[in-house]
């Protein structure tokens, strides 16, 4: 660094708060005072360079700090964390203050240069990386343990003395994303990049996922409204349809993959190093000498963590698929007892009660997915995984398998148990239908509701205050303290997931899911926009380049789906009627074609390139210029 | 560098001759004068700042020259490739002259801390990477062009005025890995350390996967052996040993890629940073900008390469697939031909006569085979690819798919077609035996033949010279320089991946396959071996970090015989008997265990880490130490 630093001080006029912290209340003084002057503190004393401010409120001692930072520590927290901007070549490049001024709309007083969440950010991954110097534990806490190298925040985090973190929102910014994104009616893609400004990269990429794969499936839905409407019943055209989904699905994955890389790389995620993963919150154990770093750190067996897996959750998992398996049967049994009822009746009423079996069954599945989730977290974080990256992974294939057994297995078995294509069509519609409605008011409605509620007695107690306009910083900090958190883009990504299961699956018996799907996402969209702007506090924004496990679990039920519907074609009577002398000439033409299809599949994502030529060359240019200043260093001097 | 460069002098007494240049006879003198003052000229100057030195033989004149390098000049020019050596605390790092201090068993005087391949690797480096400044042709040549940037080493090369390039033996070194490698009858692994310092990492890696799939087939084989003996025609027991093979093939690819880590860890080539890719030499285009470097060269259209490569070699291809199986007809008609005869004569000449169309068909195939490869890399060179990798993928697809045909389809036809067991078996380990013989011979015994033959009359004309022992350097160099050249590993992969396919496709058909694959490839180590040390010119050290696209292609294979071997268990006789009602629940089980099959395949090649725990924490030490440095770099002063 060759600028003078006496200009990064502590204590600037124009202090913009970015980030609350909220302490428990009666925390004690000497920990206030020695945690805010560790994030005060220089960095060549280990402390953060950060400013920091006690919000007061009219009746005071809330324990509330606004955390901001001059322009310019955001500026080399920006090179620290290698955020990559655009140049002015319009090339992608990690930012370095030392070539701050080669970046596109960079000047010394623009403070627009970093967006409000990439400050964000900064001063998380800041106050995250504040580490343990000498302490041996947070000073009047002494059953809070700290370590050199332990993460300051964490521990205060797990031993509950900071209750939170979480960025402010912008208020005026909010109200222009609100408007374009989801304030007026009009057909339009909506504007990711203002989304990515203001929410991160993960968000805008579950948003950018959601919209792609609602106009990737309206081809399958336009195809499918004519099988309804005209009732058709030519198998032909069942076959026609199931192999345009095979295909179609597998493209559209293929495509996803290319679009991602436009955006990400526009976006500059793409080019984003890896930071080096530190242990996750909750990760405890002996210290120990971690064998990458050479630090002292907690360690922890990995032979217990694995007896832990397959003594204690692969067998609690089984439990669960059994459980579940049992529920179906009992589903069916309730079915069994509403025809019977209907048979007996004939009533208007009783043509109805056919359909209640399979609401409530739908509704059970939602409540055991939820409740199977809390579960599925208490135990993989019971596992004790070291990175947060490994426990998603556990948790994930937890939820995933037994999500997909949860809500298909009664499909299944209706399918290729029962061999009742009428009674698939109607479980699928009820189920899927059933299945969307409850997570729309669940995820989105339920808490806006509450959110409301509880806003307007907010209002009732201060008097007087208008939302969104003139409400003062006090007021705003307290109102986002108490909304909820947002855990994460995984549900929403599992609930797409599963729709993607209803609408493959099982296409050809029921072409008109991907109507709904495309219904159900269209609605998706706003819901989850309101949810993001009115009913969570503002999410960290987190720089991601890919959908990650989710492009596997995509693929791998696009997989399934070619054998599930090559089955259905197989056994329909309409095909079975063109092999009249030898079922067994059936079979093998439909296994031949699904290992065609299969074959076709894996070619097809073997072929399309993962970027599109322009990023691929992007991107070999970027290479190619590292490598030439590594051999520019080696050069052979006189 | 903070080194005094001085010492980099041009002129070192202790001159080492390490490659040799052959130029063409006749070669203008002005050429010769501008090519080895470019050779020896200064870096700053764009020369190679090598040392050179003419060939002084009896009759004189033969334009041949000895390159050498100062020690320092090499040390530089590791550091320049990017060359990685283990450090005195037992790690990899790359190779950097001002951390020379560091690398275990370095000296300013051990002139073996580079090997003599490295060295060779660096001096052929340095030799491509002399490019041409602002002359506008090659001085003497004028429809030899150049412009700045170009390779002088590759012009040369492509205009014949460069006969050949090629590193010297060493023929002390050579007699002790000869020794190590085959010279004692025992049984033991390959000396692969040796190997690789003598040959470099990637005939090292071919060595060291022949050995591996070698004793991998070992418990295939010792199972296959009762089959044999006892003429178990018991069906429960093929389908064991099947189901073992198919599970077998899996856990062996996946074990090679930790395998084949932790040796190339041990190489370093694991770490070494792939370097940018110059276009290949035969590259031909109009000059134009590379959008990737903004350099100057050769441009050609890449819808131009599409159209070459959908209008012509597609259908040259499927042409040539079409001929196959022409010709695999012609071989049934011979069969049935043979069989005819057989019966009429019924003697035991008759009876020999049978096993004659197999052996014709064989030969055939093996000729087919080499014809086709000339075919496809003519092809192949005409398509124009810009990128070496990019020819050798678009060269491989083209044969294998066309060997995967011509070996194996009369097999599927026998078996999928004609049902014919017993045929199938015999035509199998005809093809297999066969093959096997042929290519011992065309590829050691013929070669090392006519090289024998080559050196006794160079020898005569020599008068009284022995060899191996007091060779002068004229004599060595005049006898390389005759030998053949290795064209890389491609050929010998290729035999292995075929046997592969004949050991995995039928193996539930002829378990005997796996023991003859071995015994083959025992002797395969020895006929490589000999064929590596005293037929073909030493070959540049290549490093590599893995087999590449041999690894796609075995698993491809070992996929494709799951679905084989499943149907073969299904047609058995003894498996019908166990479904005496109905062919439908048999052809439906085999299904289901197909497909089981395949995903325990796919789940175990997920699961299996393709890189051991101790690899992957020494990977992770050196990235997080990079990563810190970076850190170290951008801290925050005062």
């Amino acid at each position: 660094m060759k600028e003078s630093w006496s200009s990064v001080d502590t204590l600037e006029t124009n202090f913009r708060p970015l980030v609350v912290i909220e302490l428990a209340k009666g925390t004690k003084e000497e920990t206030i005072e020695w945690f805010t002057k560790r994030i005060v503190d220089k960095k060549t004393n280990g402390g953060a360079q950060l400013l920091i401010k006690p919000l007061v409120t009219e009746n005071g001692g809330e324990n509330i700090y606004l955390v901001g930072a001059s322009h310019l520590r955001l500026l080399l927290g920006a090179e620290n964390v290698g955020l990559v901007k655009e140049c002015n070549d319009n090339s992608m490049r990690a930012f370095t203050y030392s070539s701050r001024k080669t970046f596109k709309d960079f000047a010394d007083d623009n403070q627009n240069f970093l967006t409000m969440s990439e400050c964000q950010y900064i001063i998380k991954h800041e106050l995250e990386n504040l580490r343990a110097k000498d302490e041996k534990m947070i000073p009047g806490y002494p059953q809070a343990k700290l370590y050199p190298g332990k993460s300051i925040v964490r521990r205060l985090l797990t031993n509950g003395i900071l209750v939170q973190i979480f960025p402010l929102h912008d208020r005026e910014e909010l109200k222009k994303l609100r408007h374009t994104w989801y304030g007026q009616v009009k057909i339009g893609y909506q504007p990711l990049d203002e989304i990515r400004c203001y929410f991160g990269e993960t968000i805008a990429l579950y948003f950018g996922f959601l919209e792609y794969f609602t106009f990737a499936l309206i081809p399958m839905a336009v195809i499918g409204i004519p099988y309804y409407v005209f009732a058709w019943e030519d198998y032909d055209k069942y076959v026609m349809f199931a192999t345009f989904n095979l295909l179609w699905s597998t493209v559209i994955l293929e495509v996803w993959k290319r679009i991602c890389a436009v955006m990400t790389y526009r976006w500059g995620t793409l080019l984003m190093k890896r930071q080096f993963e530190e242990p996750r919150p909750g990760f405890h154990g002996v210290l120990g000498i971690n064998p990458v770093t050479g630090r002292e750190e907690p360690v922890y067996s990995s032979i217990k963590r694995q007896l832990r897996i397959y003594l204690v959750s692969v067998p609690f998992v089984c439990l669960c698929l059994y459980f579940s398996l049992y529920v179906m049967m009992i589903y069916f049994d309730l079915e069994q007892w509403a025809l019977d009822y209907h048979e007996e009746n004939k009533s208007n009423f009783s043509s109805l009660m056919l359909y209640v079996p399979s609401i409530i069954y739908a509704v059970v599945i939602e409540i055991m997915n939820r409740i199977y989730r809390y579960a599925a977290e208490f135990l993989t974080s019971w596992e004790n995984h070291r990175l947060e990256s490994s426990y998603q992974n556990h948790l994930i294939l937890k939820v995933l398998v037994f999500n997909f057994l949860n809500c298909f297995a009664s499909l299944f078995y209706i399918a290729f148990v029962l061999f009742d294509m009428k009674l698939l069509r109607q479980s699928l519609a009820t189920l899927l239908i059933t299945s969307q409605i409850l997570n729309q008011f669940a995820e989105s409605l339920l808490p806006y509701w509450l959110q409301k509620r509880y806003m307007k007695k907010m209002k009732e107690r201060m008097h007087s205050l208008k939302m969104d306009t003139d409400l003062s910083l006090v007021e705003q900090v307290n109102s986002e303290k108490e909304m909820g958190t947002y855990f994460g883009t995984f549900d929403d990504y599992l609930e797409l997931f599963l729709q993607f299961g209803y609408v493959s699956l099982f296409s050809c018996v029921y072409p008109l899911a991907a109507v709904f799907a495309v219904l159900n996402n269209i609605t998706e969209i706003y819901s989850d926009a309101l949810k993001m702007c009115r009913v969570y506090k503002r999410p960290f924004a987190e720089p991601t380049a890919n959908i990650g496990v989710w492009q596997l679990a995509f693929e791998t039920m696009s997989v399934i789906s070619v054998v599930t519907n090559c089955i259905l074609i197989g056994m329909s009577p309409q095909v079975n009627a063109l092999f009249p002398d030898s079922k067994m000439d059936l079979i093998l033409t439909v296994a031949l074609v699904e290992h065609l299809l299969l074959a076709i599949k894996f070619v097809m994502a073997f072929v399309i390139p993962d970027k599109p030529r322009d990023i691929q060359i992007k991107l070999a240019k970027l290479e190619f210029e590292s490598l030439e200043a590594l051999k520019q260093q080696s050069c052979l001097p006189e």
